[in-house]
């Protein structure tokens, strides 16, 4: 039986006390393969995998850290969000664990609700929409459509919390967060080759971008999320991107991978630049023992 | 602990109740990932994982049976070859796993011996000598260079079996065996080509690459076997063969993996294509749960 994964992010990337915090309290219970901080974005992304039980404990310890730490109001991102623990996916690693991750995600949507913070939905255990739908116009936004009725948190209170906002949970198949950096703070151009991009602009399927300016990284970037690479690889993106950059003379300073890359995503990328039409994951030695 | 991989291959490629009865052999001791029958080459390739003990059961058994089946004397394929198992290497799946590897392989090559059937050793287990050193001009020249006290057996007799040859055993790091295939049969231009990019002639670091034609399969290939892939990716080798196919103005047909690919490979080439610079297998999702 393979663990669960989750993928939770935290609006906080400067501080790095805060952001050891919440990895302390998720370590307790699964084990953190990665930390992704990022200064502009203002954001910290954790990768963990665990059993069943202990995911939901981890998810749960870590809100309960966040909640604690950070204050949305004195937040200045580039990233949108709606919470300090701002958007909480489980990750089935192979698709016939989905069951047991939509499980895991309500378990601990209801533990967040319990605790007093409102909880939204998303993905396998949503109604369709994406986190997206919830950041739009931040935490204001949010607590005036509620008010207004045209949304309900799932769980917890109607009331946003003043300094934690409310939590996005969900349950979704593995994603690749991706961002490729211009060489330049040409942030139109980010804009204009992530519009080319993303699928809601007609662009390429499964593909959510933003194009933001990174002040203290110094440059501009297209910040990616492909949720499903198996109908668009990173590669086709990368190569998409250096198309559409080099008709506008922009150069490309190189890519950021935020968290973990599903090993498919390598085997695509293979079947292109080794020829090897028929390669799939039963050709790579390391997935055979895993199996 | 993990296991031990084997990759052995055997002189038979076209009859399957002789491949099948090799891979059962094998099977009932060790797990068989893949098989890999070529007939123009007349040799199957095994790759098998198991424990210390039982992958020396395993291939004890294989050469066992290979040699009760296959006569080298009706042997016509393309590829060389001085035994109906013809190469046996034990290949650590970690690097520190080699002196395992090393282990295994003597006591596979002293269980030959004893069976009857002449040992040479190669890789890291021999004094520097690859396979080819043995093969060159076949069994009968193998015999005569042995008869003149050029070279000996490291175990069994100083007499090739006349069926069943001879056995080359050793202990290697994984390597990639790995075809390009040209678009025709224009079997000069797969010689040329395989001059351009091995190690020997000035080429490639880690590369041996032959040129050779298969008439069933109805067109000229590189043969390869990348050695050191982590000095030359198979991505780059591709990359070499394309530059110096178009420059002969010869078309690629494409490429072919005999057994299995190492995840390493594919980092690198996603190092390249993603614009991912710090890719490492650290960075892959389910490398991370083998650890």
């Amino acid at each position: 039986v393979l663990p669960l994964e989750s993928v939770p992010n935290f609006s906080e990337g400067r501080d790095r006390a805060v952001v050891d915090a919440i990895g302390a309290a998720l370590a307790a219970h699964a084990d953190v393969l990665d930390v992704h901080s990022d200064a502009d974005h203002n954001r910290s992304v954790f990768t963990i995998v665990a059993g069943d039980d202990a995911i939901v404990d981890a998810l749960a310890a870590g809100i309960a850290r966040a909640r604690e730490s950070i204050d949305l109001r004195e937040h200045d991102g580039v990233h949108p969000r709606i919470g300090a623990a701002d958007v909480v996916p489980v990750v089935p690693l192979r698709p016939e664990d989905m069951d047991r991750a939509k499980a895991a995600a309500l378990v601990v949507a209801n533990r967040v609700g319990e605790s007093g913070l409102p909880v939204f939905l998303y993905g396998e255990v949503g109604d369709g929409r994406g986190p997206a739908f919830y950041r739009r116009g931040g935490p204001d936004e949010l607590q005036r459509r509620v008010d207004a009725g045209e949304l309900a948190p799932a769980f917890g209170p109607a009331q946003l919390d003043p300094a934690a906002g409310g939590v996005i949970v969900g349950a979704r198949r593995p994603l690749i967060a991706f961002n490729v950096d211009l060489a330049s703070r040409d942030v139109e151009s980010a804009k204009a080759i992530a519009r080319v991009v993303r699928e809601r602009d007609g662009g390429l399927p499964g593909v959510r971008a933003l194009g933001l300016d990174l002040p203290s990284a110094g440059h501009a970037q297209i910040s990616m999320n492909i949720e499903d690479w198996e109908a668009t690889p990173p590669h086709v993106v990368v190569a998409a991107i250096e198309r559409e950059a080099k008709a506008r003379g922009v150069e490309l300073a190189g890519a950021e991978l935020v968290g973990l890359l599903p090993a498919g995503a390598l085997v695509a990328a293979g079947r292109r630049s080794l020829r090897l039409a028929g390669l799939d994951e039963s050709r790579v030695l390391e997935l055979r023992l895993l199996q």
